[in-house]
């Protein structure tokens, strides 16, 4: 499962050395022009540029080519694995050979002058808490001297539905949200401001085709349903959820806003990047076993605060894969949808500088994380700006990059 | 807030006394024909008949007939109440005003040559809890000898996001799901069907007009964002949801199927229904006080089981009102959409013979349920048929029904 370093693929479009957007890469998003506010379009990022797909398809007369000229990727990911492919073969050959040059070239917009959007209509949401080191930092933070694990975390892959309406694109600015929450020592709450206003670095993956009701989706069959990989903040504010996530999970304190990257890399692209899986003990149910189906992703999250790396989050060490969860999710027959998005959970890594979020760096407010600048924090303040990014390896050795997930409070 | 005996409206259809559809009702759905089965429309239920409201709005040449065409309600819903008002006087006029017959009565389609579909694209599906004696019932059989209510249960209207694509229309099939869960005395889940299938009778709301993020809606805008009523089946597998949803709430014990009834009911139908909410005490937070608001509907739920009536839950007692549920979800910020379903939470009253599920009527499946026909029941048996019916007071008197939201196991 080590990634294969195989010829390196060179386009004719200049790709910076490190670009996290080389010809290996080819993730989709959907932008804007200031000469074309109102025609949001679907483009592929290549360097510094970004190709209309809907043009480019159009111009080679490609069967699904309506699809692509869409403003959101969703009748694209409705084609399923064979159209994804032969899309991802076409883009490679025009962007590696000479020939199509003179088609393509006016195709590019230049990265900088293009607006990015939310590049595909959410279904169902489902955030996951597949870190058994978060799920352990946060069982020792809010249930000391008890068992760090609940019984069921090691069985099942514990997740709940989220907000499916407030997923918006990196950028979106982040409001902080008003709610009860019970003051230490009070009986009664009091509504106001989050005072632990958080973030939560996480990975998404987006479901291109759906299933039946009534009929599980194997975990082998994971590549057939799910088109891509994105960078998810799952921003929550502590104290909100603290007070009203008994018996349901959590509501407020989280769905106020759910930020994902504007590129979607798709799954082909990350081939290179699958890694075994952490070893499970105790052993897991026979639909969640992966042994021949190992979704290990070895993803290298960055965490910056303030533009001060704060945290770099190793997403392989994830307990439970995405193909786990999409087996999960599906076991008791509920079905899938196109643009259905699913989140790991908070990724957090073993050493304290790998934790994905501020709860965990802070641990728990009682020891402020202390900032490159010589400033502390124990939750986000207003003005502040988080980015989380993400590196893999590509097929040919080159950077896999997923642009960022950005927001700032207030 | 007695309801108003005014004028009986009688129409030159044929309602027979008692029929769930008089004029005064005038609920929405989507249907097709078998001579049409690939052209979903908009209906509307008078008597035993449906009136093709679009051909109607066409025939009118109303500006907004090309939203009544569509083969959901969204874009309908999305007009708002000064359009969903407009209409409502039309139907009214075309329906009472024996003038329009000619034009009116071949639009008309037979209810039994109708088949009726999910009147509206679900957005985000939330569920509350707000039925004191439900969540009273369930910590008395969850939690013996500890307080029944948690902390938070009377200032939190507590709920959570369900899964809206796997909202089905009445009449869905039911099939069992499969899971985890930890037979008793175990420490490790077994995999298999859910032993303890169970329906949850509730009542749930429609939102036409969405919100912007960041903009909370006060509860005195209840009437202006939510279109309208219909009935909900949140069926749960107890044996699923005991095991996963420590500490994020129920997933895969709920998300196989939701039900809701082929008929949304109109607000404006149910102004006559309004009553006094219960008194809450401790008082509850400034942008939950409703007493200028009050959004109790004296709704007459009736539940049956294979054809025999088992319990007959009175809405009028729910504890939060929908008005209150609607606040609380944005006053975080969090923005609605057309097509948004949140549900009460079942609905269960004082006496043992109003209870809203099985696992109260059957205390925990310890005390079976006899049925009618000398047959017992802790839990749902395949072939088992549960249709829960409604019934309000219009303003001329007349009942108002949400036709029912049925279901059969298998």
């Amino acid at each position: 499962m080590a990634p294969l370093m195989t010829q390196t693929l060179t386009s004719w479009v200049p790709v910076a050395v490190g670009s996290p957007f080389p010809v290996s890469n080819l993730p989709y998003g959907v932008f804007v022009t200031g000469q074309d506010q109102l025609r949001p379009r679907i483009g592929v990022a290549i360097g510094d540029f970004v190709l209309d797909a809907g043009a480019l398809a159009s111009a080679q007369r490609l069967p699904y080519a309506i699809a692509l000229t869409a403003p959101s990727l969703n009748a694209f990911m409705a084609l399923g694995p064979p159209i994804w492919n032969d899309f991802r073969r076409r883009l490679t050959a025009c962007l590696t050979d000479e020939a199509h040059r003179p088609v393509v070239e006016p195709l590019l917009v230049p990265l900088s002058a293009a607006e990015l959007r939310l590049a595909f209509d959410v279904a169902d949401y489902v955030d996951f808490y597949a870190s058994e080191q978060h799920a352990t930092n946060l069982g020792r933070i809010l249930r000391p001297g008890q068992p760090p694990l609940l019984p069921n975390w090691k069985h099942v892959p514990v997740g709940y539905h989220g907000r499916a309406g407030t997923v918006r694109v990196s950028g979106t600015p982040v409001r902080r949200p008003h709610g009860q929450r019970l003051p230490e020592g009070n009986v009664a709450p009091t509504v106001g401001p989050s005072q632990r206003l958080d973030f939560e670095a996480e990975v998404g993956f987006v479901v291109g085709i759906g299933s039946e009701l009534g009929r599980p989706v194997p975990l082998a069959d994971f590549a057939s349903h799910v088109f891509g990989v994105c960078l998810v903040n799952d921003w929550s504010a502590r104290d909100i959820q603290a007070w009203e996530y008994q018996p349901l999970g959590p509501l407020l304190g989280k769905s106020f806003l759910t930020s994902v990257s504007s590129w979607v890399v798709p799954l082909a692209a990350l081939e290179a990047a699958r890694v075994t899986p952490p070893q499970r003990d105790p052993p897991v149910a026979g639909y969640l076993d992966d042994a021949d189906h190992p979704w290990g992703l070895d993803l290298a999250l960055t965490i910056c605060l303030n533009g001060q790396p704060v945290s770099r989050p190793p997403f392989r060490e994830m307990y439970w894969t995405a193909a786990q969860q999409l087996a999960h999710l599906t076991v008791n027959g509920a079905s899938l949808r196109t643009g259905d998005l699913f989140a790991s959970g908070t990724v957090s890594g073993r050493l304290p500088d790998q934790y994905g979020s501020l709860m965990e760096l802070s641990w728990g407010g009682q020891q402020p994380l202390k900032l490159g600048n010589g400033g502390t924090r124990t939750f986000l303040e207003d003005g502040d700006e988080v980015v989380i990014t993400a590196r893999a390896s590509g097929a040919d050795g080159a950077p896999i990059g997923f642009g960022d997930v950005r927001g700032r409070v207030g």
